[in-house]
């Protein structure tokens, strides 16, 4: 515990990794750009897993496992169709460590154990999965093929934060093979709709949906479609994203299947992800100057008890009516927390608790055993109120549900407040430095006026909106005819 | 489908290779020695996974993730007291990709961008979960420790085999941290008792229990203790290890804790675990010359119906019954699929479910419609029976548990009638070429004797087993006295 942490208008960035550090979610480790998730964090990253594995399943998808090297070959096969392709990665080159004659107690890498081709550890899985696609698909009887993968990735990023931007990160990577280009786009939709529907209904966080202009696409995408949140600083995270990759990689790796006519055509294609950067996400939308704040869907704690005592007979008494009140939320289906540790004091829990974000605090002292009552403390609101013990079990499913609304009603206002419609750059470059949001906005849609706009603002067209309402105007750079606004954001 | 499997008296390991292909679990990738784990494979690892981390939660073990990757320099100081350790390990040395300009469309390693220290692609996390340990163990109110992580590793094998030894594998792995000797090594002993009771009551696979000899337990343990299972042809597998530590990773690492009485004492370690190896385990135990059979409590599809129709009239009348079976069975807790794929026939289909071990089999045609009756079909004895429709979805639990004893109970005499007692050298040479299985033998307590057995008969020793009776003995090759009986096989 120790000193407070430092507040969000002071400075945010270092609020939230102070955050994350003292909430015990994530730290850094020993290798560069990678981080430790810790146990209390990695039991969030499971929850929303456990959720987003259900409705992937649910939709007609089968989990599977690809290797974690990539033979460099592949990503040749694939850089010719996606010129841009990141090469920021990790490359295995030796496959052995010796003793250095030169130096006792040392260890080097055997030059002797060179590899032939070099491996790249996967920064995604499109050029390994397709290679393998290849063989598993000849007829349209093979199609469609959805697959999903929970795996760790890796990208040489030089400057990292915990969650948000890290070398190595756990994510899901879903690839699918159609025989159409219709049944291609729909899935890209679905699983865009999925994880809209997943964000705002577990994670508590309103997201707009929408498609990134050619700029901002995945390489060797023809679309992609994205979830955009807006943080507390007024910043974008980009929350998931589902490509429409067309039929770039079955061209790339020669996976042409037999059509009911029989023809041959080239398999559409689409890949999706989501990361543990959806962790700073949850973080950062709705944890405030006293800690973490978690929806209740995701907390891996729901309700902690936490006893007021003096001496071990006190304690016998109030440990009853907790282990009775623990047995019951239980049944209820709430995950709770009867925390009896002697070695703390209730001030200390207290904090801890508040710190790490639990959404309902049960405190129970000597009084409320006189009184047949229970102080019931909400994590959201700071508010607390004494509850007669025979209510209290009844009141928490549907008092939890009302705090998981409310998150998403507060972060749902704060967002709609944070899109500001503006006709002159003036305006928009003022709106960007005074609050912030996104900026809604039209643009001539041409490449060079977004790359303009992000030098000289730092601001990138976050999405097109799907709803966007039909409305032409003129670009708020280049007054250019324009077919509709864009959202402008400085993003994570 | 096609040609017929190799039967297991004609070529076990060939029988083996195929059918694990075959049967879709998983297949060889363009990556050396990785494989790809088809989803099939995958749901039955989803299954084993589940059901493990149940029962590690249960014993108060929460999951965390620790970085892919471990710096050169931690095995360095692990190594001063494991300088056995496999040195056979997948290097990082650079950290980008660049276009070869004297070969255009290729790719090159950025000789600029070599790392200063080399990262070791992790074989297993000892070393990087000690260094973090230590920043998070000062008091004896930091401990126990215990933290389990689901991951990937990598280790360089030269002769690889789907499942039973592949260069990456899945696995999880436990490494706890404690205050006493007493606790991690009851901690020890506990994960394996967890890892026998998962392989007997869930994979119906009968296990020996017991420690390791010096030869074989894992470097910088001081106890290793095993399962061991026996496979169909004679030879055994270690199914799962957990590991007492005693202080040797704490000292390395430097963690200490300072003590109730206000000391300062080296911590105590255990690590256990167990890898997507448990397949090969699953598949050579059950399986037969038809291909897989599956204990019903890891079968992806407990049940498949298989309707056998002319025409579309026939089809619907058959799937309004499928329909209510399937409703009915999945209210019951069972999973089951119908298959009204109409691009297979149903004889295909049965040769497709026999061959991916699906545990039960309904077939429904004109003649039951008829006569209300459904034709139900065992995987494991390949029996049928015709059995009225309105008492199938009653019978089916029961009977899912009867093939899971049914499997465990035949594993088991098969075990138990493939241990035999030697007492003499010739004998012993004889009974493992003739019989296999394991050769339960006095031996002199000497690694020296251990290793010239290895070298004249395959044989190393699997165990000392845990519930081995009191008996002195001679040494089955030197004569000398022996404290006991151990069990040698051949092994994978």
């Amino acid at each position: 515990m120790g000193k407070k942490l430092t507040s969000r208008s002071e400075d945010y960035s270092k609020w939230y990794n102070e955050l994350v550090v003292r909430a015990d979610l994530a730290e850094n480790s020993a290798v560069r750009g990678c981080m430790v998730i810790k146990p209390y964090g990695y039991a969030i990253w499971e929850k929303m897993q456990a959720e987003l594995d259900r409705m992937f399943k649910e939709t007609g998808h089968q989990n599977a496992y690809f290797p974690l090297f990539v033979p460099k070959s592949l990503f040749e096969a694939e850089e010719k169709n996606a010129e841009g392709f990141a090469k920021e990665c990790a490359v295995v080159t030796h496959y052995r460590l010796m003793n250095d004659e030169d130096n006792p107690g040392k260890l080097k890498v055997d030059p002797n154990a060179k590899l032939e081709e070099e491996l790249v550890v996967r920064p995604t899985s499109e050029a390994i999965i397709w290679n393998t696609y290849k063989n598993w698909i000849q007829s349209y009887r093979d199609l469609p093929i959805k697959i999903n993968q929970w795996a760790n990735v890796v990208r040489w990023e030089m400057r990292t934060r915990l969650f948000l931007r890290t070398a190595e990160f756990l994510w899901q990577e879903g690839h699918t093979a159609h025989a159409t280009k219709a049944e291609a786009l729909e899935e890209t939709e679905l699983m865009n709709n999925i994880y809209a529907e997943f964000a705002e209904n577990f994670m508590a966080i309103p997201v707009i949906k929408g498609a990134k202009t050619e700029n901002e696409r995945f390489a060797g995408a023809l679309e992609t479609y994205c979830i955009e949140a807006l943080m507390q600083d007024g910043k974008a995270l980009q929350a998931g994203t589902s490509h429409f990759l067309g039929q770039n990689f079955a061209k790339a790796f020669d996976v042409k299947y037999a059509t009911k006519e029989g023809g041959l055509e080239h398999v559409w294609a689409t890949s999706w992800g989501v990361s543990t950067r959806l962790m700073g996400a949850l973080i950062m939308t709705h944890s405030d100057d006293h800690g973490l704040v978690l929806p209740p869907k995701l907390a891996p704690t729901q309700v902690v008890i936490v006893p007021i005592y003096k001496g071990e007979e006190q304690l016998a008494q109030i440990s009853e009516v907790a282990d009775e009140l623990v047995k019951d939320l239980r049944a209820a289906g709430v995950s709770v927390k009867f925390d009896n540790n002697d070695n703390q004091k209730p001030g200390w829990k207290f904090a801890q608790y508040e710190l790490q974000g639990v959404p309902l605090r049960i405190a129970i002292g000597p009084k409320d055993l006189e009184k047949g009552t229970v102080e019931l403390a909400r994590r959201d609101t700071l508010s607390k109120e004494f509850v007669n013990r025979d209510e209290v079990v009844g009141k928490i499913p549907a008092l939890l549900n009302e705090i998981q609304e409310t998150l998403y009603t507060k972060a749902k206002n704060f967002r709609d407040t944070h899109i500001t419609e503006v006709e002159t750059f003036d305006e928009f470059k003022k709106q960007l430095k005074d609050k912030g949001g996104f900026i809604s906005a039209h643009w001539d849609g041409s490449p060079e006026t977004e790359n303009k706009i992000k030098e000289l603002t730092k601001a990138t067209i976050r999405c097109i909106p799907f709803d966007r309402k039909e409305e032409t105007g003129k670009c708020v750079l280049t007054g250019n005819p324009s077919e509709g606004r864009v959202l402008f954001a400085k993003a994570y």
